[in-house]
């Protein structure tokens, strides 16, 4: 059992905290790597599971450890830095990272377009947009939750193609899509609703950055409308500006 | 007074916030007018001044008006669409908006460069910096406070240059800056320290968008790094991208 001073100065619940945070800068817990649990944080340090527990929420809050549900409490892999071009794409600009990107769709449907999106994609208000919400991770931390809308009777069978190709692109090529660029980007930065946060196994309290954007076909005939939300304390934009 | 119902349903401040909100959507009040004063509300209503800050605390939560300190309650006057490109200027894009650009310098000081610092501009860590501290408003509304850093030895006596001309952009042309764009441009979000949320006179709890840029001269040197801290609930980035 690991020597602390239960008498003086500092709460438990801070020591251990200092001494995990000197570990993770010491490097003996890697980036990426998962924290001991807490049972074996109760064993090592000789305490109970809430001072444990607020050792560990103390770590979070300092950004230096991420807690995944289920899975136990992790040191923090760093902000995925992200460039913003005409031309990025998800899948390639995490893999040039060394991220492993990943994803989960959650909503998949086809609703008629509200005014917003029918103003964006060029069609009439009222016409078929497929809708697909879903969660984008990188290396399975959650970084980016998106939803996009595509003209439907552009992309029909758009779910079945989708399953058929490993990226979006791959999956747009095959409706003749070869290549698409984004005519235009916004960028904004609000609190998360409730939802949001936990889609994003996020904090309520850290910001979201959103971008809302509009891909074109080489004729410049809109694609795809997307409004993404990213967790902030997980993601830089790198903007190439023209 | 006006009729208010005192004993069913709603609760008298939120009765008086849709009252106050439906006169904002039908232009009673138009942006960027100061609403009537809580003494003046508390008469038209009835009602006591807690009531009436209630009420007004519920139409800000909304973001229909902004509480300015000392000078009372604004409808907002909505965001500011700010263009962000290689040739961005703060003054251009706010006048071609509508808004009027201003802005106050809260610090100037000449200070060896930060390590950070010294590597954007590409000098010596430790070589001399213009540091330049301010605010800058939309129609009086501060929507920017920023810290600007300037190679000193290349402008030297830069706050006297400053005060000689309306705009940055004019000052470096005095020094045969004649033109100059933006390098590169990182964008993330966090929520503001008390010190950020005073300076732009915004809650604790709106998030600010964060942008960092190099400046570089025809020839490509840097000639100035800035960290920008915006009010999110005031701006929406419009980025251009290549």
């Amino acid at each position: 059992m690991e020597m602390i001073d239960r008498k003086g100065g500092s709460a438990l619940w801070r020591q251990i905290g200092e001494i995990l945070a000197a570990d993770i800068a010491a490097g003996t817990f890697a980036p990426g790597e998962r924290l001991p649990t807490e049972p074996e944080l109760m064993q090592r340090f000789g305490v109970s599971r809430f001072t444990v527990r607020q050792a560990l929420g103390h770590l979070e809050q300092r950004g230096l450890v991420r807690a995944e549900q289920g899975r136990g409490t992790f040191v923090h892999r760093g902000v995925l830095d992200y460039t913003l071009s005409k031309r990025t794409r998800f899948h390639k600009n995490l893999i040039e990272q060394g991220f492993e990107p990943g994803g989960e769709l959650l909503v998949h449907e086809i609703v008629p377009a509200t005014e917003r999106v029918a103003a964006q994609l060029k069609i009439a208000s009222g016409a078929p947009v497929i809708h697909r919400r879903g969660v984008m991770t990188a290396d399975g931390v959650p970084v980016e939750l998106g939803d996009t809308y595509y003209p439907s009777e552009r992309f029909p069978d758009f779910d079945k193609a989708r399953l058929l190709y490993p990226t979006i692109t791959a999956a747009l090529a095959s409706y003749g899509v070869t290549d698409y660029e984004r005519l235009s980007t916004e960028i904004e930065a609000r609190m998360p609703s409730a939802e949001e946060a936990r889609l994003l196994r996020q904090p309520k309290s850290v910001p979201l950055l959103i971008t809302r954007k509009v891909d074109v076909d080489a004729g410049g005939i809109p694609i795809a409308f997307a409004e993404s939300m990213w967790s902030a304390d997980r993601v830089i934009f790198n903007a190439e500006l023209r």
